[in-house]
C-alpha cells in the first residue's frame, strides 16, 4: 500500500471566528492529497481533463478529531481505499506537527465525460492508472 | 418532523473550471441551512457562543447526485435527523430549480465549552433546545 | 444614476479568528452585487458567456471600514461607475443593519473572447448593454 | 529593499467556472506573502495577536495581468513598500512558472487593539518589528 504525503499551507483565511481551521476546508486539503498522490505515482489529473474527462466526487465522508489552528503544520496523508470498475475511493489522515489525527476521511469518485458527465469505466479509459492503483491499494 | 427551507447565494465564486459548483462549498450551505433551521424554531447560534459554547462539526457525510451550476437557483432543506445526549445529526437535502435532488448529507455536532474544547451535554447546557429538538426531531 | 440593492449571505464560514468577516470574502460580494446591478437592468452574466465572452475583473480597490460580524445584516449597492470604450468601471458600498458603511470599492472589468481572453470593445459585441450603462451611470 | 519569496498551492478549490484561478483568491495569497516577508525577518503573525492586537487589512489594491491556471507553479514576493506611524503598506507581485507578473498589488494595515479595534501605533506597540521594516522598506 503506497501512502503519498503533502504539507498543507494553511491560512488565516482558512480560521473561523471559532479560532481554528473551518471545517469546510479540509476538504480542499483531501483534494490536495490526492493531487499529490496521482503526480506521486506519474499521472496527472490535468492530463485526464485534456483527455475529455472529469473525476468529480461522489461521496465524501469525514470525521474531525483535534483542530487544527493557524501556524499549526499539517500534512495530508493519502491512499487508494478501494479501485472499483466504476468507483475510486481514496483514504486520507490530516495530522498536526504532533503527529495527531487532526482528521479522517473518504472520498468516492467517478469518472465522466466532459461533454455530458455521464460515467465511464475508470478501467477502460485508463488502463494503465487503474492497473497503477490495482498495484499500490490497500489490501 | 420540522424541515426547514433556505435559498441559497450561488456565486460565481464557488464555481471550479468542471464548470460546476465546487464540492467543498456544498458544506456551506449545510452550514446555511443549519442555522435557518436554528433561527425557525426559535434559538440561535451566536447566543450559544454568547453564553460560552461552541457546536463543531464532528463529522460529515454528503452525497452529490446532480451538479448544481452558476444561475441555478437552489435550497437547502434541513431537518434535526437524531438528539442524543452527546451528539446532534442534522439531516439535509439540497435541491434546485427543478425540484432535482443535488446533495443528500448528514453531520453531526457536539457541543463544547469555548475556553477548552471539552464536550458538555447538549441537554443539560440547553435544556429548553434539546426539548424542541426532541419536539421536531425524525422520528 | 441608477443604483442596485442585494441583500448579502454572511456565513460562519466567511469570519476568521479576528471574530469578523476575511476581508477577501468581500470582493464575493461585491461579485453579488454586479450580478444583481447586470440583472436589474435586464440582462444577464451567464448570456454573455454563452454568447462566448468572460468579463473578468482587470483591477480591484477596496477599503474597509467597518467590520462585518456573523450575525450582521449586510447590502450591497452597486452602479456604473465609468463606461469607456474597453473597461467598465462598477462601485460598490456594503452597509450593515444600522446602515453604516463597511466598505467601498471599485471593480475594472474588460471584455474578453472566450477561446484566447483577447479583448474586444464592449460597445460593439454588446451594444444595448453598453446603451444602457450610458444612461445609468454616474455622471 | 528586501523581497521575500513564498510558494504559492494552487488548488482546483481556488479555480472557477472562467478555467482560471478566481480573482478574490489571489488576497489569500497577498496574505501569504505578507506572513512570509515577516517570518523572514524574524517576526511572527502570531505573536502579535497572543500580545493582544490585530493588524486588520484596510484597504487592498490589486491588478491582475495574467490569469494564473491549475497546473501553474506560483510565488508571490513581498515588500515593506511603506513603513508610517500608523499605517504600513506591504507591496506584491505575483509570478508564474515562466516568471511572468500575474498580479501586482498593495495592501494597507493598521495594528488594533484586540478588545475594542481601536487603532494604536505599530511603531510604539512593536518598536523593533517596526526598526526592522525600516531598515528593509523600499526607499
Amino acid at each position: 500500500m503506497f501512502v503519498s504525503k503533502e504539507e498543507i499551507q494553511l491560512l488565516y483565511a482558512d480560521t473561523d471566528m471559532m479560532g481554528v481551521m473551518y471545517h469546510a476546508n479540509y476538504l480542499k486539503w483531501l483534494e490536495l492529497g490526492r493531487s499529490a498522490l496521482i503526480r506521486d505515482l506519474g499521472f496527472s489529473y490535468i492530463e485526464m481533463e485534456e483527455a475529455g474527462f472529469y473525476a468529480p466526487v461522489y461521496d465524501v465522508q469525514i470525521t474531525y478529531k483535534t483542530p487544527l489552528r493557524y501556524g499549526d503544520q499539517a500534512h495530508v496523508y493519502t491512499w487508494v481505499e478501494e479501485n472499483g470498475g466504476l468507483k475510486t475511493i481514496y483514504g486520507y489522515e490530516i495530522k498536526n506537527q504532533r503527529d495527531e489525527v487532526c482528521a479522517v476521511g473518504q472520498t468516492t469518485h467517478i469518472v465522466v465525460k466532459k461533454e455530458n458527465f455521464r460515467p465511464v469505466q475508470f478501467k477502460k479509459a485508463f488502463p494503465e492508472w487503474f492497473a497503477k492503483y490495482e498495484e499500490v491499494k490497500k489490501k
